[in-house]
């Protein structure tokens, strides 16, 4: 199989991810419940991933590294936990299902206005509707960092300067990008950064999380036990426990605290190169072929996507093509992405995404043209 | 290490799941994303380990079992889910802060009043409250299937025909009790079913769920995007997708999946008269100690804990001693029960939990009550 659906998840993983979910499930307790060996394994483990984490996306402390079962709970958790009744939000033609539809469950159960930046055909951000949209009760800006369908990448500095400007906070979904390419929570102005553990950052699915910046509060989401302040009749206030209710995935965390080690040892910078040579490679590769349409602007900075159309074909059909006569595994359809679709025109015919790792190869990059080229030709 | 804190997670796990995580590290892409091989593979995976389910518990349709990351996640799902404003809830003394903490913030967030059944200090509940503490506007009785402190086991039967009787529904916590006796949900009676998958099911930590009876409904809680309906602006209303948002814990649920086949093989009935064999050896083995004094009744059903004191030392203290002297693990403290420390008078002492799988032997068994009566002479 040639594994090209990266940006759904990586099915490539560093080598020491396996081998440390197993050691994990001979070792571990129950973190946080007990002070046992077993129990204090996965306390270490747990923390351990915590501080790589913060690292990584220079979140100040690794308390306020709080893990989810994946970037949708961290999602959830942020909006449902900082929208309150009155409030308004900035979302954008970008953003993910994700983002879209707890939006429209907050907006219908609290009163809460949501305007949306629009993207033009190309799939670029209209930059100046953030500044246009604030208003005074605008209580955060969300963004993913990078579409899922067309891989332009947020200009994050510049949204964080108008969220701050307006005294609103920046809640950035990262799903597209960490791991894949530098996010730096401090020098971007994140205040809240949404981040799966089982994309670029090459670990286990099951993982995800949020950071969040110092003196920003989240409402607890899911609430239930914790390990500590037993008889608090309230979910404990400080973080992480605060949004960790219940047994966590030690196994899952142990895996993605390995992958953490294998992309801090090949560097987040090599990674970023390489799955931009690839994704520029394919690009290349593509674009002049008669009938083929690729989406996105490739002229600034792109994350490891490129999706296309050919002619007038049904982009599941294309992507079936793909994979029963060349085993090539993409990802055709709507990808959970609405507005962008009708941003870009293409509601009715779906996509085809092609989608990079540092695991793939140029010989798959080179295979996969061939194939686009036949099925144009066709 | 010999592991008697499986009341907290199993630290023991069937030799199959370990390998059948690492096989689907290897194969698996993203359920539900896509029509190629890796994304079949997941949707495949996933799908089994619903039918496995849905048969153990006697779920009768396995699209009507949801997978969450653990317990909590599902009761809080259940409960937000489930109680509208002007609801009345009855929960128990024996509950879990998985079910206190979602209970408060629901009161305080919508109007629900909430009614408890209260625990002698043998750790019985008073069943005749149940029907005492029925109202018209009665949406639920929720309660665990064991109590996570005592091990006294519920009569969901009879709880289950007081809840009906007055046109209420049942949400049972099999946290303590799913894989280890039999949950028949058809049998028992059970509207919703809420289990984890890394306790007596023995799968992977970050595994989890609820199995919903036909006919109940639970309004969606963590939205976001699920593969289908991308147009549409709320969450899909068929199950499991309305409950599941996000990327599932393929990797986890495809341990869990092999977890089930081993308790299959070894067959339910066999793990509780094991469990219940080494519950009662340990029980009598410790019972007449002087200075220990056991909690709970140990003339009925009972799961595989046995919790106790021993003279008026902190609980913690005894667990450190074990662990340090006889690398026993066991949980000591308040175990996120504490109405259920109220009821026995232990909210300051604690008390030291003994909690048993079907991997534990009669030979740890045997250490640790020489432990327990070494400790009690001192």
């Amino acid at each position: 199989m040639i594994y090209l659906d990266n940006a759904a998840t990586t099915l490539h993983k560093p080598p020491q991810v396996g081998p440390a979910i197993l050691s994990a499930m001979e070792t571990m307790g129950n973190s946080a419940r007990g002070s046992h060996g077993g129990s204090l394994d996965a306390a270490h483990t747990i923390y351990d991933c915590r501080c790589k984490l913060a690292a990584l996306f220079r979140c100040p402390r690794p308390d306020r590294v709080v893990f989810t079962s994946n970037v949708t709970e961290a999602l959830n958790m942020a909006l449902w936990g900082l929208l309150q009744d009155g409030d308004h939000v900035v979302a954008t033609d970008w953003d993910h299902n994700s983002i879209l539809r707890p939006l429209r469950h907050i907006s219908q159960e609290r009163n809460v206005g949501v305007s949306f930046v629009h993207a033009d055909s190309n799939g670029n951000l209209l930059y100046s509707d953030f500044e246009d949209l604030m208003q005074p009760n605008t209580r955060l800006i969300v963004c993913t960092h990078a579409s899922n369908l067309t891989g332009n990448v947020l200009d994050v500095a510049r949204v964080s300067e108008i969220a701050h400007r307006h005294g609103a906070l920046l809640v950035l979904d990262a799903a597209q990008t960490a791991g894949s390419r530098e996010v730096d929570m401090a020098a971007m102005g994140v205040d809240v950064l949404c981040f799966t553990g089982h994309k670029g950052l090459m670990g286990p699915q099951g993982t995800g999380g949020l950071c969040i910046a110092p003196g920003v509060e989240i409402h607890p989401y899911k609430v239930g036990g914790t390990g500590v302040q037993t008889y608090r009749e309230t979910q404990p206030v400080q973080l992480p426990v605060a949004l960790e209710a219940g047994t966590l995935n030690g196994h899952g965390i142990a895996g993605l605290s390995a992958a953490l080690d294998y992309i801090n040892q090949v560097g987040v910078g090599a990674i970023h190169d390489k799955e931009k040579t690839l994704t520029m490679r394919f690009y290349q590769g593509v674009r002049d072929i008669p009938g083929v349409r690729v989406y996105g602007d490739f002229s600034g900075e792109h994350s490891a996507i490129v999706t296309l159309n050919i002619r007038s074909y049904d982009s599941g059909a294309v992507a079936d093509a793909l994979w029963d006569e060349y085993e090539i595994a993409v990802r055709a359809g709507a990808h959970c992405a609405p507005r962008m679709h009708r941003a870009l025109g293409t509601v009715d015919q779906g996509a085809v995404r092609f989608s990079f790792s540092w695991f793939t190869t140029e010989d798959e990059i080179d295979t996969a043209i061939r194939a686009v080229k036949a099925l144009a030709q066709e």
